[in-house]
């Protein structure tokens, strides 16, 4: 029986790279539609180098219903990974109708083609933003959605979409991720984060300003109500949320209906922890400034980890160190990214290892670099 | 100076066409958009027989960006009153897919075509819906909005993506205006609601019953908390809803920002009252039997509509005997709708009569039928 195929948006990108191994590992075929718009296909390669497998490219918009009909008929898949989208907060603040559209307009465009090609399980990649800055932590599911920016409310109204969605229609299996601070970077050092210019998120910062790329990390406040004084995030390991997906994937193909889930390790870290950690991991020291608050900044906020638990059977198992290391080491073997050859190490990893859960549904015994002709 | 020209999206509607009439009155030139899937372009002979001018029509879809750039381009406009849009609450509960893609995506394209034309005056047709129904009445612009329903949803979304973009640009000038229930029919007998199939609507039902057309009109509940048990609503003259978009236009042309406002008269009526008037206003028997509540409708709701006269100077000024008089008027001459011959009586109306406010933004004194070439 051939692996089951997965359609991955955006799955060049930094967690849809991750998924797309963690998928492999699992016994799927990932199929990524991607624009590369602000990924690299250069990834896909790194995944196959860690996978034996390197899943095919379809470079197409999922705004473009044409492009998306053409996918679903020329590779059949089971069930749907959708990640591709914006996700900088700052630049839906000065541009919420390109977030809206590639966001909102982009998902709809998405199911509405799932639905014609008869696909009706789908995991979404929601954000931990739709939450708002009002909760107390750790944040559980069921408290209320009241996004402060527009890139947190381009999730909330998909996730509000698909919630009407699945109540109109039973045979939809559907799960959104509530992605805390997702971090790190395969433990192969062949896969991680590539921020195009200066990182907006605080570990690839501390990783380049580690590698000599900066001279210094501005910590954004250090006056907050927080053990330190600085922010407190839920930071959880890109490989760990990459494994959620395929839990979820399981789940939604298994229970119609639609499931809201966090993905966090139900822990905050904060700036100054991180740094300490990134230091151990790295053993070079990271220079920092204390800096004025950044507007719109929460101090602190993790998630409540159980529901995850409950329903997929899934919980971070990485903690910040293996995060650090993992960053530090991606990060020292490819200063220019995938400009770098991949590192000749490479060659001595496992074929894969499969972390995601006890069940599998397929088992892969092949190493045929294409999953479709 | 040529009338300014205004974009009137569902121009041929029920709202779309009295509005017309209305814009037409304050001297702008209405240019209509309209698929015409729940419209007749008929209205607009008899939006001609009442103001001597036929808008324009534009047969395309708001989602067609194309289409929108050719109407930019072929029609200049000074703003745009976007009214297009599913507007069944039940039919959403079915389809929401359908109802997202239309009136959500729908405004994301054509605010996004507005943008590449440089118009940035916009009313939008909200509705209370957005609301809920958990909160006391009157409710206030302040109520935070918890719609019950994906159409509601579709309009609650609709607000926060404009606020955002007025955030990100103060050109904006844009009013949402939540209708209450729009009822009535213009004042000549000429321009009226035309269901397609049994009316969802109160007030079209009565006025089918009284013309004999239905045998008796089911009351969906008379074991509410209400004064006769029956449930109650704010019904509002479509002629005053219409003369509440021309002082919601010259708002938004005026003051940068986004304006949220109730349309409706700030009280409410039972069904046993809308009865009673439409029995006077008929001089007909109304049968009705009770029957059971129907799920998801609540008891009792009505607006506040000091928010409308403060930002605007608009109220309602037609009451409920009026608006039964101008529906059966509408019904006992168009038993047939638009395939009834405009009534003899048309010739020996006032060309036209503005009832919208004090200020007119142009004059016009031509009774030529296009307004573009």
């Amino acid at each position: 029986m051939p692996a089951p195929g997965i359609l991955v948006t955006g799955g060049a990108g930094f967690i849809g790279s991750h998924t797309c191994v963690a998928l492999i590992a699992a016994g799927y075929r990932p199929v990524v539609l991607d624009t590369l718009v602000n990924s690299d296909a250069r990834s896909l390669k790194r995944v196959a180098c860690i996978t034996g497998i390197e899943p095919v490219l379809v470079r197409a918009d999922v705004r473009d219903a044409a492009a998306l009909d053409r996918a679903f008929a020329a590779h059949p898949v089971r069930a749907v990974v959708h990640l591709a989208g914006l996700k900088a907060v700052g630049e839906s603040v000065a541009d919420p109708l390109g977030y809206y559209d590639v966001n909102l307009a982009g998902t709809l465009s998405l199911v509405q083609a799932m639905g014609r090609a008869g696909v009706r399980t789908l995991v979404f990649s929601s954000s931990a933003t739709v939450y708002g800055d009002s909760h107390p932590s750790p944040i559980p599911e069921s408290a209320a959605c009241n996004a402060v920016n527009p890139y947190g409310r381009t999730k909330a109204m998909v996730e509000s979409v698909l919630a009407d969605l699945s109540r109109s229609d039973g045979r939809w299996g559907i799960a959104c991720l509530r992605y805390f601070n997702p971090v790190g970077a395969h433990e192969s050092g062949l896969l991680g984060e590539l921020p195009h210019g200066p990182p907006n998120n605080l570990m690839p910062y501390v990783a380049q300003v580690a590698a000599g790329e900066r001279d210094c990390l501005v910590v954004h406040g250090a006056d907050y109500d927080t053990a330190d004084g600085t922010g407190v995030r839920d930071y959880v390991h890109v490989m760990d949320v990459a494994e959620g997906h395929v839990a979820a994937l399981r789940h939604a193909a298994r229970r119609p209906g639609v499931l809201m889930t966090n993905l966090g390790t139900g822990h905050g870290a904060s700036v100054l922890e991180v740094v300490s950690a990134f230091e151990r991991a790295s053993g070079r020291r990271i220079a920092l400034r204390i800096g004025p608050r950044r507007p719109g900044d929460a101090p602190a906020y993790w998630a409540d980890a159980r529901g995850a638990f409950l329903a997929l059977g899934w919980r971070a198992r990485r903690d910040l160190d293996q995060m650090c290391a993992d960053s530090w080491r991606w990060q020292a073997a490819n200063p220019h990214g995938f400009d770098d050859p991949a590192p000749a190490f490479a060659a001595n990893l496992p074929r894969f290892q499969d972390n995601s859960g006890a069940d599998t549904d397929a088992n892969i015994n092949s190493n045929v670099g294409h999953s479709h002709a």
